[in-house]
């Protein structure tokens, strides 16, 4: 897959147009994926690999998008670490027994954790099959932090003072779990790159409720491990840090891509990294929702602001939203295809 | 109260230590509040204007706080004009008949609006009465674009995809709803100053979740306008645009202060308006559910990354949160003051 559009961007080669992904692409949105949740729940469709795989390759084929993403959830590694996981679509995850202290962080399995995620691994092969070199399939995995976030709050939450209060009070095992982990997406990371995906994205979700001293200590930390562990054969190394404001600490990373949300200027944090890594986005994903001229000028806009050179990969700022009219995604990819050619 | 350390640290005067004062600091963490909430609703108290002088005055005692802040709430501006309002403390506030159309902006009542609001005025005389010099009284407002947020939702959202349907599918309307707003805030504003605030804060909660081309078209050029037209009688004005990452587009507004988040470095920000400005902040809440060490800790930090000279007001990066101790903001304040002193 090196002469992919996709995988030559990551890689800030020349490109003939901007190559371009929609994160959560393979999701709600789409009337064919619907139509298969409607007889499965949500889990179920992430361990059954011939279901993960059709889903994964739909957006491929509708919407025309330059990679593929392999249909899962980042929560399948605390699941298959033994807390029992509960996923509600309109709702978002629930633990039911969220981890509060470090007896719990001690009781989490981590031998074996490989063998249990096997599914991922049989989804990643099928997918592999089926696109026949069409295009490059992105695996991923949620960052410490992020995993831990959810692990320890439990559901959702405005304002993480679960979280928060657990890593001051208890910084000891924080890191311990962090380091967990870490260590456990390390793993799932080179399986999923050794059972073919082309490339892999680190999501850090929660980035953004950190201060820079605390992200530093409690996420970036364990992001840096991650990246300078993976066993990559090539495979082009994507983090997005969601929410973040300074980007030149990241521009150290051992990895290929930022993803920027859409409160950034592409090209301010372009300058601020010294262009040292591609960047990925940033198209605010309620920018859906309004009429095309609106979209056009948007992607316009992005592209500017990216400016001349390669190593820009379109994306949003965030996953793309359940409610978001077909049509209009269909139009951003046209869009984005016809003004970013060279 | 020129000779306040509040006001002169807004005017960037030289002041023997850094004031600090808490964003909700009358709130429900205080046991006196709750005592009061128990007995009356949220909006009985806001409309009571004995009851929202005690329980603004409150923290001055209680915790020692150098600025006082009128307890009210933002949205009694949409409610004077016509929508009906329900504040339930622990879910947020609901309009449920939110604004959805172009007819209903042309419906929402704006004469008038001053006297409908003359609870405001008589709380604002109350607490002056007695405070008796003690410390400064800020008044507040939310921002045009904070306002038209709930307006348009009705309640909470996660993504905000109903007003940011509502803007880039009815424009005109969406303007001329936030220029509504911002007249109303000027009028508002001036007649909180009139009735006897010291400063006045504009609190532009959801700045954050706009690209910067969305904020300055839909909310920053209504922020200027109420700046550029308030009769502030040596009043600071604090404009608080939360979640923003370039601080640079704030730093001509015809304003004296502006509030910082936590996710930024103030010295950073500092740095970036040329020092155009007081800065107010930036503590995470949250912080205040970690031991001791940690709050000094995150007080030296901010202190050193504010750097020398004046023009620093402590204060979170956000509002108190309910559950926050009491005995850890009484530590933090005591702390501010013994580690900010000259």
């Amino acid at each position: 897959m090196e002469n992919s559009l996709f995988i030559k961007a990551c890689k800030r080669q020349s490109v003939e147009r901007t190559p371009v992904w929609i994160m959560r692409q393979a999701g709600r949105y789409l009337p064919e994926y619907r139509a298969i949740r409607e007889k499965y729940d949500f889990l179920t469709m992430c361990k059954t690999p011939e279901i993960a795989a059709e889903v994964t390759i739909q957006p491929i084929e509708i919407i025309g998008t330059d990679a593929a993403i392999l249909f899962s959830d980042i929560l399948v590694i605390p699941e298959a670490m033994g807390m029992h996981l509960e996923i509600i679509e309109s709702k978002g995850p629930i633990f039911r027994n969220p981890i509060r202290n470090a007896e719990a962080v001690k009781s989490l399995q981590t031998a074996g954790l490989f063998e249990r995620l096997q599914f991922v691994m049989q989804a990643i092969k099928l997918v592999k099959e089926r696109l026949n070199g069409k295009v490059p399939l992105i695996g991923f995995a949620g960052s410490p932090w992020t995993l831990a976030t959810y692990m320890i709050e439990g559901k959702g939450s405005k304002n993480f003072e679960i979280v928060k209060s657990f890593i001051y009070q208890q910084p000891e095992a924080a890191h311990e779990l962090l380091q967990k982990l870490a260590d456990a997406v390390v793993e799932y990371l080179n399986a999923k790159i050794q059972a073919g995906c082309d490339a892999v994205q680190i999501f850090d979700t929660w980035a953004g409720i950190l201060s820079p001293a605390d992200f530093e200590e409690f996420s970036l930390k364990y992001i840096r491990y991650i990246c300078e562990n993976l066993q990559t054969n090539g495979a082009p190394v994507i983090v997005f840090a969601k929410g973040i404001r300074y980007f030149k600490r990241l521009a150290d990373l051992k990895c290929d891509v930022l993803s920027v949300d859409w409160t950034h200027e592409l090209g301010q944090v372009r300058a601020e990294i010294a262009d040292r890594k591609a960047l990925q986005g940033n198209l605010d994903p309620t920018v859906l929702f309004a009429p095309r001229e609106k979209i056009k000028m948007e992607v316009e806009r992005i592209l500017r602001s990216y400016g001349e050179g390669s190593g820009h990969i379109f994306n949003l700022g965030h996953g793309i939203l359940p409610n978001t009219p077909v049509e209009n995604v269909k139009y951003l990819v046209q869009c984005l295809k016809e003004l970013s050619a060279r």
